[in-house]
C-alpha cells in the first residue's frame, strides 16, 4: 500500500503542479506547466493536467490522482462549477479525467486540499477551529471547525478573496469589483510593483533593471527575491500586500473568532516579509482586541506544496474507501 | 414549571427591554428603560436592569432571568467584557446581579440570544447553517452550523458589525474606522437621515417639519413610519442601509455559504423597505451567483423581541440543567 504511487496536483491560475507525495506528506518528485489560460478549450487544461501527472509517473502504475482546483468544487466533488482564472463551467471533470486516466481521481478546491494537508499533517493539526488562507494568484480559504472542514450549503465556503474590501474598488477576474484578493494576492503583489515601478518614487530600484521599459516583465518571484535583497519598492508591495491581508483576517476573525489563522501559498513562501505586516494590521484592525486572545499567523507547513499535499491525501481517503 | 416566571431582558445600545415570557415564546408583558450610556457607573445600569425585571416581575416571585447584552460576553457567560455601547468592561455581571435580585440569572450576547429564539421557536427551527444578523443600534450576529451556534475560540463569534467595509470610512464607537454597522444599522439610519434633512435635495420631505431645525430630533422610529408613508429621504436612507446590509451579507456567503440569512433587530420591523434593497445587493455582490444557491434572506419570526425570547429560554435552560 505505502509504495503505491499517489499524485496531488494543484491547478492554479497560473501554473499546473503534479507532485508524487508520500504517505507522510513528503513531495517525492513533481512535474512543472503552465495554466493554458480561463478563454481557452478545456481540452487544452486537461492536457497540461495529463502532461504533468504522466511525466511524475514515469511510466508506473498511478493508484490515484487528487485535483486541487483554484475554483467553486460541486458538493459531490466532480465538478469545477466555476473558476475565475480556469475554462471550467460544471463540466464532469472527474468521470472525463478518471477515464482518460484510468484510475481514480479525486478533485477539491485547492484551498480545502491545503487545508486538509494542514489538518492531517500540518499546522493546523489538532487544532479545533482555525481558518486557512492560501495567497496564490488569488486567495484561497478553508475554514475549520471541531477539527473538520466547514464545506457550506454548495460546498463554496471559504471564498473568502472576493469579499468586498473596498467599495468601488479594483475590478476581479470574478466580475466584481474591490474584492480583497484584488489587494491581497500574487496578482496584488505584481500590480503593486507595475504600477510604480521606473516612477520617480522608487528611481533606482533594482526592479527597475528587470523591467527595462516593460513592467509586464515583472513576476512574482522576481518581487519576492528583491524583497529578499531589501529593494524598497519590494518592501513596499509586500507591506501592502501583508497589511491586507490582516485587513481582511481582522474581518474574518470578527466573524469566526478562531483559535488560529495559517497562511500559505506561494506568496507566502516570503515569510515574515509577509507575516510581520499581516500581525501588525490585524492587531491594529481587530475589534475588541484588548479584550480577547488575538489568534497568531502561522506560515502553512507545507509551504507552496500543502495544495498536492492535499491533494494526493484526497486520492489516499478514496482509494482507502473504496478498498 | 410552565407557570415558572421567566423574565428575558435585551439590553441595546439605547434601551432596555424585559419581558415575561412564556415556554412557546409569547411575550406576555414588558418594561422599558433607556440605556443610561456607556460613560456612566455600571451601578447605573445595573439599577435600569432592576427597575425593569421589578416593573415585570409585579411583586411575583421569579424563576429565573436571561440577559441578552449588546457586548462581548465571556466564554462562561458570566461578563461582558466589552460593549462599544455599555458601561461593562469584564466586571463579575451575572453574580452582582443573582445575589443582587435573589433568582437565577443566565447572561449571552443579545445576537446569540436572538439566534437562540429564531433556532428554537423561529425562522431558523431544523435548518442546517445560517446566520442571523441582527439590525439595532449596532450589527449583532451569529453563526449556525448543524444546528449549534458557533461561539469561537473566546466566544466572541458573529462580531459582524465590526468587519471594515470601507478603508479610513466612519469612525465606530469601537474605536476603529469603517465598520458595517456604521452602514448597516439602526444608527446609519438615523445619522443618514440627520446628514440630509432640511437639505435642497430633500426639500419639503415630510422629516424636515419633524426635524424643524435640528437633526438630532430625528429618531429611527421616525424615519420608519415616514419611510411606511412613502417619504422620498426615509426611503432613500432604508435604500441605503439595505444595500449596505446586502453587500456585507454578500461577503459573509462568500466566506461561510449559509443555508438562510434571518435577519432581526429593531430596523427590520421595516420589513421589505429593508429587506429588498438588501436582497437586490446581495445578488448584485455574491461571488459566483450564477453557479449557487443564493441563500434568502428573511425576518426573524420574533421582530425587535427575539432579544428578551431568546433570554428567557437561556434563563429556562439554565434552571432546566440545575433542577
Amino acid at each position: 500500500m505505502s509504495q503505491d504511487l499517489f499524485i496531488g496536483v494543484d491547478i492554479g491560475g497560473t501554473k499546473v503542479l503534479a507532485a508524487e507525495v508520500s504517505p507522510s506528506g513528503e513531495v517525492l518528485g513533481t512535474a512543472h506547466r503552465s495554466t493554458p489560460g480561463r478563454r481557452v478549450e478545456l481540452e487544452l487544461v486537461e492536457d497540461a493536467l495529463t502532461e504533468a501527472v504522466t511525466e511524475v509517473a514515469a511510466g508506473r502504475p498511478v493508484a490515484g490522482v487528487g485535483l486541487a482546483a483554484a475554483g467553486f468544487v460541486d458538493a459531490a466533488g466532480e465538478r469545477v462549477m466555476f473558476a475565475p482564472h480556469l475554462p471550467w463551467r460544471g463540466e464532469p471533470t472527474l468521470t472525463r479525467l478518471s477515464s482518460r486516466w484510468g484510475t481514480r481521481v479525486a478533485l477539491d478546491n485547492d484551498a480545502n486540499c491545503a487545508a486538509l494537508a494542514e489538518i492531517e499533517l500540518g499546522a493546523a493539526r489538532g487544532v479545533d477551529s482555525a481558518l486557512l488562507i492560501t495567497l496564490g494568484t488569488g486567495i484561497g480559504g478553508a475554514m475549520v471547525l471541531g477539527g473538520q472542514m466547514v464545506r457550506g450549503r454548495n460546498g463554496m465556503a471559504g471564498e473568502f478573496g472576493h469579499m468586498q474590501v473596498v467599495p468601488g474598488g479594483l475590478p476581479c477576474e470574478c466580475g466584481l469589483t474591490g474584492c480583497w484578493e484584488q489587494y491581497s494576492s500574487g496578482n496584488a503583489l505584481v500590480a503593486f510593483v507595475r504600477a510604480r515601478v521606473e516612477t520617480e518614487e522608487y528611481a533606482g530600484c533594482a526592479l527597475d533593471e528587470l523591467a527595462a521599459g516593460d513592467p509586464l516583465k515583472i513576476t512574482g518571484p522576481a518581487v519576492t527575491a528583491a524583497a529578499a535583497d531589501g529593494d524598497a519598492l519590494a518592501l513596499a508591495a509586500y507591506e501592502s500586500v501583508g497589511s491586507w491581508l490582516g485587513v481582511g483576517l481582522a474581518g474574518l476573525v470578527a466573524a469566526f473568532d478562531p483559535e488560529l489563522l495559517v497562511v500559505g501559498g506561494g506568496v507566502s513562501t516570503a515569510g515574515d516579509l509577509l507575516l510581520a505586516p499581516a500581525r501588525a494590521s490585524l492587531e491594529a484592525s481587530l475589534v475588541g482586541r484588548l479584550h480577547r486572545e488575538v489568534p497568531p499567523i502561522v506560515a502553512t507547513g507545507f509551504g507552496a506544496e500543502a495544495g498536492v499535499v492535499g491533494a494526493s491525501l484526497l486520492a489516499r481517503r478514496l482509494t482507502a474507501a473504496e478498498s
